[in-house]
């Protein structure tokens, strides 16, 4: 497997309308599109596009969201996960499995509409990790 | 001020050689080149490329390097910074302070041999943002 495109730096936020003014105050940059909810990760997201890559906010969905402890740790918000883009997410995953780091579940829609899971910290140097099949055009 | 490109996602890690391991079994990717010193910024650093951006991997260089605490908090390692490359290092330095935001220091030369700085989490929603003067096509 080779390392895909950084599609998104997840940054994990207790409001995703303060996180905005913060993009919109200091860069000038206005949301991809409005915040919407993704209950199949228990989380509201909104995207910010850098000229190259992007930035998901997301905010706690419900108070099973899996964000909910980490923003008790980092109660501003912080960056949460990278996200990096497979053309095959199954293969990925048996790729992944097969080398031993331990992926977190079946393979859900992810935010961009295509199928993503994540892989435990703990196999990758502390980082959370989400591989994503890369979306179409219209993402 | 318009958001820049999303140069890269610092990485903190106990070793990079560990670090660069975790890339090759995963991703099967290469570091761009051999790590090296960075004194002006007290770590350690070596690139691995992704398509689109980079992950910067940098290891204490010294006892007083400003990972240091990072690490002890997170001693796996873990996502540190991001950086966004602007076209004037001086410009966005002035531009950040009339804004209110909490500049670290003067700008010091980084990694890619520009001109860098950076911004306090606290005034960017809990991520140490790092801005980069954009690098020459040498970088």
């Amino acid at each position: 497997m080779k390392l895909g495109r950084l599609n998104h730096v997840g940054v994990a936020t207790p409001s995703i309308e303060k996180s905005l003014e913060t993009y919109r105050t200091m860069f000038g940059v206005e949301p991809r599109g409005a915040p919407f909810d993704l209950p199949a990760q228990g989380v509201r997201v909104c995207f910010v596009d850098a000229p190259n890559s992007q930035i998901e906010l997301i905010e706690p969905l419900g108070e099973a969201s899996p964000i909910v402890k980490f923003l008790e740790k980092n109660p501003l918000g912080g960056q949460h996960h990278v996200c990096f883009e497979v053309p095959d997410i199954h293969a990925a995953k048996a790729d992944f499995e097969a080398k031993g780091a331990r992926v977190l579940g079946e393979p859900r829609i992810g935010a961009h509409g295509t199928l993503v899971f994540f892989v435990h910290p703990k196999d990758m140097g502390g980082v959370l990790t989400e591989i994503m099949e890369t979306p179409g055009e219209a993402h």
